[in-house]
Formats: structure tokens, C-alpha cells, sequence
């Protein structure tokens, strides 16, 4: 299986963790893919992920010490393979797993995702649990002194363990039975450790085997620029920023990890500049909010991610989604870059503004996003010596977030609001 | 005008530093063109580069506490712009500069270039002397804290000191005058400081600016991959390693560095693995010695470098060129990588072996070259699923240095010597 | 209790680790014991030290593969108390704990002290068993981001929870118990996690309120200077070294360490420079020999750990100890540096040769250590005007490992065995 | 020489920088040094200390652009050493140097320093200038890849090169001719460049041979903690910080770094808290103005330099010396811990205040400062165990700002004013 064609364009969904922290249950998720379904599907919105500690008891009830409580209560079967946490998760009873939930959400035309922390549970280690098709024990192949900094569950795995490949290939084989269609694996794209390399490895041949195309997601980043070339032969996306907030002092440093990443963009492979933290957000994390971008900085978070061509996944409770940001995450033309453009490069950045061109693979269109970085309005001038060198020869254009025709033959410059983007087709 | 039109294919041609240091002359370098003109041109090779220190007095004669005598006296005109030294470039005469030399060199159908240290000379520094095109002094324009860690010439300039742009623009004024096909511009893309960056965005205005086409060659490297995109936009080729020499332990990290760079070759952009250390090799460094490297080894260097597609610039003395070395570097075969292949990946590498696949651009061919590491020739296996995930589909090869046909359809492995490299076209 | 008057000069003693490694049980240790309260006492020589995993079952069992087997079973009592293992310790049956083994030592004239791991025992979070004072349990104050890399025993205790101080107290409560004399902490003074601190001075904490002299020794090393202020004012030794060994390229370096270290002995406080590998060594290994020093080597270890006044623990198994080795550590003017010498300082070091100076506190003489370093035997200059800064005027003088006299007045230079030493008092 | 001896106590006086800048004069001088004669050398007061560049033309004169104008006119002697710029020192005229002045200065009862930058002048490289006593020209001793970052006017010099001692005798010899007392030089110790520890040592030598008992000082800092050895045994003083300034910012950094050198302090050794930013400060930067640190802040300034004992430089113009700046820096009590106080030691420090305590070397009594961090008023506790730890045992008291006596027999607490101090002399 040649993992580039599971995801020939862009992932885009929906991931429960910006919205619904470790607290999201059964009835949410399935009422958040119908409205998917409905409203969103036509978009090109396909992903459903139930993200982070499904296999954990009583998450959520100590939020104000911890997000993720050390040495407390996971679901787990005999092989030391986590399963989802029947209080959270009714329909997983009697061993069902993720699959009735997955069924649902197929049956409405969409995919199943779920998150899975690097290694194996530390209770597996303690307990000497065993590990499907090897005579290795859990604590033959758990790595006491690998751990997550920020997350407690698991032990990295030792990878030249025998039962090391064993274990995710039984991890793997559950997935694919339960019709998992994308994994985001966590805790594996930012570490110094040796392993990490490996335990991606791994991720992938359990994948080749498992005989099902899950799409392969690495967390947390920064992702490593050096290990550019492993995560492309290995993963669909990884993680080129820490966790993404909705706020402008993390929106600005996207612009240079876009710079740096531009030319890693390809058919399979997608750096991923993480969840769109748009909407109602953050219940699970103590207080709902509602994203504290302004309309203009949400316009410029889109257009990026857009025309780089990262993955979508909204982080807004879809059940409470408000017609403005559901307009603006609909827009047929902004998302059809995701579908029909490539070779995204910055032509020009400084500190006040930044420039993106890129090529319509379809109609020999050429795109050209315009940001503004100031605290002002102003007119950001058109370096179009540039623009001309990276193929653009026509000028006439329509905005693609207001639909207006414009000819930007005479145009030095082009106005645009306080942190705010223009995003223009050109002929 | 595109400057990655400058180079469609990785400059191929000849280097005096590996045999001369800072001591080549001008005799020596009109018959080394002669040579290849006559010799190698046929085969792609056609630059005839002047390193480092052209323009200093008395070079070599201290070699034993030296490399570049410090302090010391340097042709300069009243511009603060270095000048051939007259004592090892004749012609260069009455303000001639390299004309002469350079028209020879093209009368011969080859192409000119000459190294420079990034900065302007500290003596102009010290002595106050004029910038063409501007009213400011070389002392308004060096950074007195900005220097080279190795070579004493130059200090570097203040980016946004009036003046810097046209210092740098009128150096290359000169160059184009000269007939200056090809620049190595030293010390500057090996740098932590903030400067860099700015004097290759110079670099690049000043050529843009001189109306000839200049490639333009960034050294000493190693290269910083987060800066790939930077490198891409603004220079043709960049060294991905310091100075290479001809040792084992030097080769050996050729392939990592490979692995780093394998996304980053396109037409105009070129990461450089530095010149080819074969044949006779450093007179000027104080003892001539015959290349270190095994028959074996040197197949090894030809094949990376070729199906990498880095730059191939010859260190040897051409006026020297025995017949084993010379058939090396004529295989038009494997040279023809460089003019007509793409895509090339890293299929797999571990201790004992690498593996390295590419696309033919002109015949649907691929090429699959074989590296053993090992202190035992042995057979390699071949990794087939992978091999065949980059593409391969067909068997049939011809392995192009023996020029023998092979069917690799039944075979597991194939047999390499002790860093040793077999390369297959493959249909 | 002033801690610096635990040990107002440096602790002698025996540690287990270097001969038994994990292994070592009751009957070895009294037989020890018995050993040194009959040879060796009479020359300072006093404490017996249990090194590492006394409370684990099984140590040395799979040796091949681990030397600390993770995950295994240990003995702990209900309050999260390591206790020591039975099979290994058969005196500490039926809750008896070290007391009946301290107590034997003790009756020998001896002292003893016990190896700890930082922090509480995983077994014990993932148990959630109590602390004794508290009402938190282990998983309320273990960190389980906060582990040892190299030992899977523990995990480190988060210094504000309540329960953690209390922890300290109630493991210090029970070796006060027991009656130990010493204790050596290990990972706790490498590390760049901001908890060691908070750590050393919750185990002074617990060891000013047990009511007992307890020496704290901390280990592993090297410890940092720049907290060399820390360690004084809450241990009584740190190791400036990793794990020691009977290597000459370890040894060497410790005349840098002692360097950087010389101005930090006092009453008290004592940087550590390791167990003295003489001897038979490694059993617990694997594999038993003898040390790899030379004879010379083995006086240039006790000169330079007496003169800078390191605290000296004897890595050898005393129940084999040669004739040589006995007489080498039973020298009384050697071991009398530490007893009635302060101020050594490095007078001269460079690659060939070292000179330190100390004086002594009772006579008003003065030390003088010279140390050949080379391959060859030769003779050391000595650098009279520095020595003399020093404070040295005499020129009489006896060496202290040979008992020869010598006036040093016309000598430039003194003939040192190569790695060798020559210690001089000089009144 | 016992170097030691040179300063036995911290040296305290006065220095250029903090009020002129590079721009201080002749007149200026002796008037400030007039004014010190008559009011505070019976306080201790006794260096007068010209800083940086006093041989360069044109100081100044381009402040907007630099604070060191490159690459411009230095006055030099034939031997490349430099000398007073006679623009600025009349006196200097016909090769007098600095003697008529220090000799003005010395018959005031006063000690005379100057600042010097390590290595040699670019001006005497690029001119290839004599070394006295040497045959090696001022080109053979530079480094031309060793500079300071901040400072243009001198090269390194290379320590194993012929000429280098020598160079750095002779302007050693000259400072004695001339009288100097004291040398502060800069770009010493803050380098990571193996060549800065034999620049000291170099220094050292030159002094040793000089025949004049020259306090030597070392900037900028902040040192190295792991060379104290280094410095201890080459120097009497040596920063601990980069450049203070009254900015509480840079104040409260001072906390750790005496907690860090605190047992570093020693006749003739003394780790340095830079200049006393009191009085009107920067006129030759610019502008002209008052010490930014409230009277609080001044008090916590004076006393925890004055605890510690590290050298008290005053920056402030004396000529313009306010009453209250006045008797701040002419307490007697307090600038008696300089002269008669010993082993001063953090007793604790937390976010909120911070204890030291030191003891009278006279008197048998102890010293307590009470520091409190806070932005408001509050009463510190005070840690008496740790204090009795310490030695204390009396409890009648004085405190030294403002001659109040106290018993504090009862007190858990002492009341201190946000960002103040408390300074108790206790019997």
C-alpha cells in the first residue's frame, strides 16, 4: 500500500480536543458527525476524531490538578491494548470497541478517527500483561525510563524488543477491525529520544499490515525540519507547531513555520499547522469561550492554512457553530485550494506583512494571498517582481473571501484590514 | 530574470583549491582549460573556477604558519573591489581584472568563475576608500564585529548601512565586465549571524542587478536545513557539508547528509556535496598526494553525488589526469543522471548499507544505486517492497559502470565490494 | 544539629557497589564488617555502606540484560517505605528492617549507611499506598514525569504536594530506627530538573527533625559548581564525578574536577571524588579482576583524593585484599591529609604535569604533591616562586609513601614514575 | 609578589564610565578627584578610575551612530601601545602619558586607575608596529579572527606567539612609569574563547615583572563560576554581572548572583557587583539624569554590596553629589563590613526577601541584612534557626542606616520597606 494515496489532498474535520478537552462521550461525537453530515460533508469536511485519554475513567474530575490524572483507572484487554472507557463510550461494552461508533459515523458518509499516546500503558508494565502473537510480557517491551513529559499513561516501547513490532501490529489489527480510518498518534514528533524514529517505524508497518488505509497523524510538534524526509516516507501529516490557540501571539510565528515547511508540501504529506480554534471553544478545559480571534484574523488563519494546504480540523463545538464562522468555513474556493492548488511558496515577509503565491492545478490559475500584519488598516504593496518570477503573468482576479472582480493591472498595493488577509484567483 | 535557469542541470567543471590552495596561477589555470576543453568538455565539463585569494600577495609562502597570512598586502582599487594580483595573473594588468582570462577560457566553449570572501576587505576598512555609487566609505559599511572565523580578508557589512547594496552591485558590475560566469561566495552559509541571510539576499540583487547570469555557489557549509527555503529562492547551490576531503570518515557522512537534503534538489537549486577529491591533490597545502580513496571508494563518491544530482566539481590536477580517474569522471552514463533524472530518495540506510532510487526524465527508466559500508565486500539485499512503493515496476538493468545486463527478477540481494557502489538503470 | 559537625573530616569507608553491584547480602556485608573493625579501623577507616536495590528482589538475575530489572518486585512496607529484601537480608525478617545488621556493626566500633534512590517507588503510586503523617497517598505525591534515566525504581516526588516532606520525614524516621549512620542519595545532584534542589533540602529537612547524626551523600555526579553553594549548606559530600572507574582517561580528568572543586572543602562539606576501584572488583558485573591500575597509578588516586580531601569509600572486596593494596590504604601520613590538612590548592597543571600545595593544621608544615602524568618517567620541575606564594619557606622535607628524607633546597625538579606521585611534607 | 596583598580589602572608589561615557577629560578628572580628596577619601574612598577609550580622538562625536567610532584615529605609541589622546589629557602632551596626572593625583592622597581592552590595537596589525623587546612586529602577535563583539580598537593576541608577553610587559612597564594603580580590563572574562584564561595569566606575568603593585580588575562579565579558581589565583577582582544599571531588573539578578559567588570572597579576591548607579549618571550617553532607583533601592544597592564586599565603584559625577547620595555612600557602620567583616552567606532567599549574614572580624559580632523584594511594606521573618545555624547568638542590635538600637530577643519579624533593607549589627 502506498500510503500517499490514503489522503491525496488535505485531511479535513473535526477533533473533539479544543472544544471537549479528555471529556467528550459517545452522544457528543455522534451528534457532531450528523451535523457534519448535513451541513458540512458538501465541504469536503469528512473526519470525525475522538482525541485524547477515550480509555480513561474519570477524566475530567480533578481539572483543576491535573488534565491528566497520573496512576488512575484506563480500559484495557488482556494484550495490553487500550479500549475505550464503557462510561464514556456505552456502545464499546462487552468488547465492541470503537466499531459500533465507527459504523455510525461511516453510515453517514464520514470517517472515524481517534488519538493513541506513543508506547504502552505503564499499567501493562506493572502488571506483566501480556502481548498479542509473542511471548513477550508488557514489561518486556516497555521502556521504564522513555515517558511523555506531560502525559502519564504510557512506557515508549524498547524498538528492537522482540514483541515491540508485535504489539502495535495487535493495536493496529484492533483499529482496523473497529474501522479506524485515522490515527493521531501523540508524544512522537517533538522528542530528542532515538526511539522516536523508530516508533514512527513501527506506527507505519503496523499500518501496511493491518490491511486497512488509516491515515497516519503525528503529535505534538514542532515537528523537526532535519526529519523532514523520515516523516514524509513514513506519516500523512505532522504537527509543525505546539499545541494552536486562538491567539495572535501564536497566529504570527505560523507564518514562519509555514516559511520553513513550504517546500514539504506533497501528495500524502502535509505539515500541519494543528486545529482551526474557531467558535465555541475549551468546556473541557474548565470555561467555555468563544474564539477570541478577531473576524480578521480568523479570515487570516484560514487563508494560511489554505493556501499552504495544511490539514483542517475544526476545534469548535460544531453543535453551537454560528453562521458567521460556518461561513467562513465553508467557502468553495478558499477550501477548493486544499483540493486543486500546489507549490505554495512566501514570496516576501517582514515584520508588517506577508505574501504567498501559488498555482491552481486545474485552470492554470495562479493564487496570491496578502496579509496584514500591522495594528492598522493600510495598503500592502505588491512585490510583483517577485509575483512575476514565481509564474504569475496575468491580472485580472476576484477576491476569493468578498467575491469581488478586481484588475490588479495598476495596483502597487492592495488594502487590507489590521491582521487581517485578501486572498485573490488570478488569471 | 530566473536565476534557476541560470543552472537547469548541477554545475559540472573544475576547482583550483584542492590541488593549488591559494597559490594557483594563471598559466596554470589556461591549461588546465585547455585540458578540459579538450578532454572532458564532451562530457558536461565546463567550468573553470578560481579559488580562494586571487587577489593577495605573496600567497603560500608562509604556508607552514598560514594558510591566509593575516594583515597582508592585497590588490584593491580605489573602490574598496579586490583585483587580480598581478604577480600570479599577468594579464590582469593595467586594470584588466580577469578579462583576459576569462575571454580565453571562453574561446575555448567553457564557462569563468572566481570564489569571494562575503564582506568587504578590511583594509579598506582601515584605509577609508570609496564605494562606487555611493557617498559612503568602506568604514561606514564593515562591521567591525562581523568577521570570518578562518580567513582574515574581509569584514563583513552592515546590511542596512547605506551604501552595502551598492558596494556588493559594484563588484559584481565588475564580474559581469570581467565575463564571470560563476561565483563561490565563501563564508556565508555556515553562519549563526543574523547577517547571512541578508548579504546572499545582496548577493542575489547585486547579480539580478549586473545583467549577466551568474550561478551563484554558497559556501562552506554545512548548510542549515531550516534555512533550505531561503537557499532555494536566492542561490543556486549550497555546500551541505564542510570542506570534503578524501577520507572514509568524511564519505561515510555523505549519506546522511543526502538523506537531510533528498528534498530539497530542483532545477536552479542544488545542495552541494563540494568537490570531487580524485587523482593528484595538494601541491599547495605543502606535499602533492595521489587521492586516498580506494577504486572502490571513488565509485562510491561518483555514484551519490550523481544520483543526489549534487554540483560536480573536479579537485584533482587535471594536468595530471591519470587513465583510471579519467574514465571515472567520463561515464556518460552516470553523468547523465545529472542531465536527466529526478526525484531521488533514500529507499534505506542503516550501518552496512544505503540504498538510493530515481526517475529517469526521458525514458520512464528508473536508476537504483546499491552502497556496501562494510569492511567485506558483500551482497546487499534489495529492499524490494519499498523499491517498488518509489515506483520500480520493471527488472530489467543494465548496471553502469561494468555495463553489464542484468535481470534483477529473481534477485534477493546483489553483490557489492567494501564501499563499493553498484548503479542500475533499470526499464 | 550543625550538619557540618556529622563529619568534621572527610567519611572513610567501604561501599559495596564497585565489587557486588546490586548483589550483595547480609553474611558479605558482616564478614566485611569484621574485616575492617580488625585491620583496618585503627587507620580511620569506619563506615559499611549497602549500595543499590537491597530492597529488590531477584538482583543480578538477568544481569545480560539488565542491571536493574524493571518492573520487579521489591519490598515495601504499607506506608510506601522501601524494607530490605529478605532473601538478601535474613536478619530484617519479620519487620526488623537494617536494625539487627546496624546493629552488629556498631558493636564492631563501625557505622553503617544505605544506598537510596530519590523519590518514592513506582510500585507504590501505582498501588496508592499511604504516607505515614499524611493523609495523601503515593500517587498524590509521585511525579510521574519526574524519573531516573537509568534506574526504573522510583519516581520523583513533587516538592509542594502535601504528603512530601512527610514522605522524607517517615523514610528517615525508620532509618533513624534502624540506626543509620549515612546515607548516600543517588540522582539527585545531575540533574537539571528543578525539583533536585527542592529535594536535597527536603532530606536535610527530614534528617534535622529524625533526631540522628546522619551523613547525606549525594551521588551521582558530577554535581554543578554553580550550586556548590547549595550542596554546602545542606549535604555533607557530592560527587564531582559520574561513576569512577580503574581507568586511566577517568582518572585523568579528575585533576580538573579536583580544580574547579579546590575551593570548596570545608568542615563538612566535601566534594566527592568516587570509590577508590582497588583491589578485586566486579563480581556483580559479571565478571571478577583485579584492578587495572598500576601501582603508580593507585598512589596517584590516594595522593591526589588525600590531598584535595575527597571523602574515600573503598570500592575493593576487602575479604581478598593483597599485601599492596592494604599497605597502600593503610599509609597513616597519607590518610593524615585528611584529618589535619585545609587550603590544597593546584599550584601548576598542564598536560605533562600537576603540582598541588596544602597545609597542615597542627605542625604549621606543608604538603606538596607532584604528579607525573606522562608516558615516561621523568623529572617534574617545581615552580618554587608559586609553591613559595603558596606559603612554603622550608626545605626540609619527607616523602610520604616511600619515608624518605629529602632536602629540597637546590632542586629544580623532583623524578616521578610516569603516572606517578610523590607527596612531600615539607616543614 | 603576594597579588593578594595588593587589595586588602575591596578597593573602593570612583569610576568614569557610568556619568561621561568614552568622553571624560583631564579637568574632569582632577576635579573629581579634588572633590573625592576633601569629602570622602576619609571614608575609604581612594581610586579614581579613567574608563574606556581615553586614546581615541573624536569620542563621542558620533554617539547617535556609536559608542566606538571604527576603524578611526588612535594614539599610539611606535611600540603599538597606546596612549592618552592629548585632545582629552593636555597633560599627555610630548609622550608624558598619564604620569603628570596620576602624579596630580597621588599628591592628593589618592590611587589612579585606568581601563585597558585585552590584546592589541587593529591599527598596530594593519601597520605592522613594533612589540618592545621583541622582533616580532604588532602584525606576528595579532589574532586576526580574535575580537571583542562590542568593541572595534583592538585584535587578540595570540598567547604562544613570540612578542606576545613582551607586548603586554611593555605597557605594563609604561602604566608603572606612569604611576597606574589599578587596571581594569575589559573583554576578559565573560569569553568562551580558550585564549581568555592566558590573556589573565599574561596579565598577570606583566604585573609580577612591573615592579608595581597594580590592583587588577576584570570585565565585563558576568564571570565564569567554574574559573573562580582561575581568577582567585590571577586577579583581585572580577565582575559577576554585564553592566548595571538603576534598573530594580538588574538589582534583583544581583540576589543570585552573590548567592552564587558567595564563597568566592577573599583577601585580595573579590567577586565585583560593578559600579554604584547613584547621583546623576549618563551624560556622555546622551542624556543627563537621575539615579532611576528609589532611596529604598539605593539602601538595598549599598547594603548588599557592602555584605558581600565586593569593590565599591562609585558611577555617579561627584561634582554634582546630592546631601542624601552623599550620606549614603559615607556610612561609616556600613562601609565597615568592606574593611572588618567576614563570610558573608545567603541564609535564605525566596521571591519575597532575602537574609544574609555575615561576622565582624573585630568584635565578635555578627551582621544581618533584611531585604524585602516586595512591592509593598511588610515584615520579614526572620529564619532564626538558620541564623544560630550561622553563629548567631546575641540579639541586641543596631541597626546601620539609621543608628536605631534594637533587641530583637522577641521579634520573629523585622518591618522593611518594599524593595529596602535592614542592616543589623548584632552583639
Amino acid at each position: 500500500m502506498n500510503k500517499n494515496l490514503f489522503a491525496k489532498t488535505p485531511p479535513m474535520g473535526w477533533n473533539s480536543y479544543d472544544y471537549y478537552d479528555t471529556s467528550v462521550n459517545e452522544e457528543q461525537v455522534r451528534k457532531t458527525a450528523e451535523y457534519m453530515a448535513e451541513n458540512l460533508k458538501e465541504f469536503g469536511w469528512e473526519y470525525v476524531v475522538v482525541d485524547i485519554e477515550w480509555y480513561s475513567y474519570d477524566t475530567g474530575s480533578q481539572r483543576d490538578k491535573y488534565q491528566y490524572i497520573p496512576f488512575w483507572k484506563v480500559e484495557m484487554d488482556e494484550y495490553s491494548r487500550l479500549l475505550p472507557c464503557v462510561d464514556k463510550f456505552p456502545s464499546a461494552k462487552e468488547g465492541n470497541g470503537f466499531k459500533p461508533l465507527a459504523d455510525y459515523i461511516h453510515s453517514l458518509g464520514l470517517k472515524f478517527g481517534i488519538h493513541i499516546m506513543r508506547g504502552i500503558p505503564r499499567q501493562a508494565a506493572h502488571e506483566h500483561t501480556k502481548i498479542l502473537g509473542s511471548k513477550a510480557l508488557a514489561n518486556d517491551i516497555a521502556d521504564p525510563s522513555n515517558i511523555c513529559d506531560w502525559n502519564p499513561d504510557m512506557y515508549g516501547v524498547r524498538p528492537d524488543a522482540d514483541g515491540a513490532q508485535e504489539y502495535y501490529d495487535s493495536i493496529f489489527e484492533l483499529y482496523a477491525q473497529w474501522g479506524v480510518d485515522f490515527i493521531k498518534c501523540d508524544d512522537i514528533c517533538r522528542m530528542d529520544m532515538p526511539s522516536a524514529k523508530k516508533e514512527i517505524e513501527m506506527l507505519y508497518n503496523a499500518i501496511q499490515k493491518c490491511g486497512r488505509e488509516i491515515v497516519l497523524s503525528l503529535s505534538p510538534g514542532p515537528a523537526k525540519i532535519e526529519e523532514a524526509w523520515h516523516y514524509e516516507k513514513y506519516a500523512n501529516m505532522w504537527r509543525i507547531t505546539d499545541d494552536f490557540w486562538d491567539r495572535w501571539d501564536l497566529l504570527l510565528p505560523m507564518f514562519w513555520r509555514c516559511e520553513l515547511w513550504q517546500n514539504h508540501v506533497s501528495e500524502g504529506c502535509y505539515p500541519d499547522c494543528d486545529m482551526l480554534t474557531l467558535g465555541k471553544l475549551g468546556k473541557g478545559f474548565g470555561h467555555e469561550w468563544e474564539c477570541n480571534f478577531s473576524h480578521d484574523e480568523q479570515i487570516t488563519l484560514m487563508t494560511l492554512w489554505s493556501i499552504f494546504r495544511s490539514p483542517l480540523m475544526l476545534g469548535a463545538d460544531l453543535l453551537q457553530l454560528d453562521d458567521w464562522t460556518k461561513k467562513l468555513i465553508t467557502n468553495k474556493d478558499v477550501l477548493g485550494l486544499l483540493k486543486h492548488s500546489e507549490g505554495a511558496r512566501q514570496i516576501e515577509r517582514d515584520d508588517e506583512h506577508v505574501i504567498w503565491c501559488s498555482k491552481d492545478t486545474e485552470d492554470g490559475s495562479y493564487y496570491m494571498a496578502v496579509f496584514n500584519l500591522k495594528e492598522q488598516n493600510c495598503d500592502v504593496a505588491i512585490p510583483w517582481e517577485d509575483v512575476k518570477n514565481y509564474g504569475v503573468t496575468g491580472t485580472k482576479a476576484v477576491e476569493l473571501w468578498n467575491h469581488e472582480d478586481v484588475d490588479l493591472i495598476d495596483k502597487d498595493s492592495v488594502f487590507v484590514a489590521s491582521h487581517g488577509a485578501k486572498l485573490f484567483k488570478i488569471q
